[in-house]
């Protein structure tokens, strides 16, 4: 005897998201189906809009519902200045800083070999093949100050020195060791104004 | 400058969700962008068949998909005895204890007039109804041993007894198994005070 298979087969899909246990899904599914039946069709909806409808961007990866970007298709975006952030919450971060007018490079992710995360899953290759292109003046360095994005950091001025391109990195006005998603506009802003040429 | 729409929308959903805040919401829609567009698709699935198609059992109000639960349209359990409970886990708990061949009665809650949670709303309206009908002979509360629980428990023990139907309560007391250092005073003294003779 067990719940409903409805409610069971509701209760295991909630286990996929991360962070949420067999209680945690539990309680989800019984708090869609005692008050919140209209929330959970919404959510319902918005889950399959997302999953069929969101790609990537076909220039700066970010996440997309066309070819490009909204970023990248901004013609009074300077497409020559390009920084190089971990994920779309990151671009978010520098948005919200009100600062920065050149366009991005969103790795969706930072070099993890153990992980099986390698230069061609961030888009390196991509990215490598741009900056021989010619069509970028800059690079800007934000990704996060851990291990990984140290390693990724560093792959990518390589790429950049080959390239002759300058590269700067956002200034270590960010706190050491943290999420740089989680760093208020201000100290972005100060950090991204702070960018110093950087040295291997 | 935000997400792409359709992103912002699914971090939004996520949030009806209870325990669910913005920044695990939007942990929740990039894992299933980045790496679980099947998964995402599936719990789009889950949801909507659930908020759809589970209903209430038309005598017990556990979550049902037809009019009435397997436990209430299982000829052998014996639907004299009732067994009083808040919510679909607590069904679930007694069914995995093997221990019990009653039926049971699911308020989906416990009284909590400050939330405007009354007997109607916990259908003791319709619980009055089948006690006077007769065909219940004996009850047996197993609300919670919170506040609300307990008013809950009396309520339905009122009901009860106007309508001259045996009541029992399950027995509290120390957990089996544990370790006695580990229990709570409150429950020891319970314990205590319940205790009855000895027999091998
Ligand atoms: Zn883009
Ligand atoms: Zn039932």
């Amino acid at each position: 005897m067990k719940h409903a298979p409805l409610v069971d087969q509701l209760i295991h899909a909630f286990t996929c998201l991360p962070g949420v246990g067999p209680r945690s899904a539990q309680r989800m599914a019984y708090s869609l189906l005692d008050r919140g039946r209209e929330e959970g069709r919404r959510l319902g909806n918005a889950l399959h809009a997302a999953m069929d409808g969101v790609q990537h961007c076909q220039r700066c990866r970010n996440y997309a519902e066309e070819e490009l970007c909204p970023v990248c298709s901004d013609a009074r975006r300077d497409s020559t200045l390009v920084c190089i952030v971990a994920t779309p919450a990151d671009v978010l971060a520098f948005e919200q800083s009100g600062e920065y007018r050149g366009q991005y490079f969103v790795l969706m992710g930072e070099l993890s070999p153990l992980d099986g995360i390698g230069p061609r899953e961030l888009g390196l290759d991509v990215l490598e093949q741009r900056l021989k292109q010619g069509e970028i003046n800059e690079l800007i360095l934000a990704t996060g100050t851990t291990v990984e994005g140290e390693a990724t950091a560093h792959y990518v001025l390589d790429l950049a020195q080959e390239a002759g391109i300058t590269v700067s990195r956002i200034a270590q006005g960010v706190p050491m060791g943290g999420d740089l998603e989680f760093v208020d506009g201000a100290t972005l802003a100060q950090a991204l104004r702070g960018r110093r040429p950087f040295e291997s």
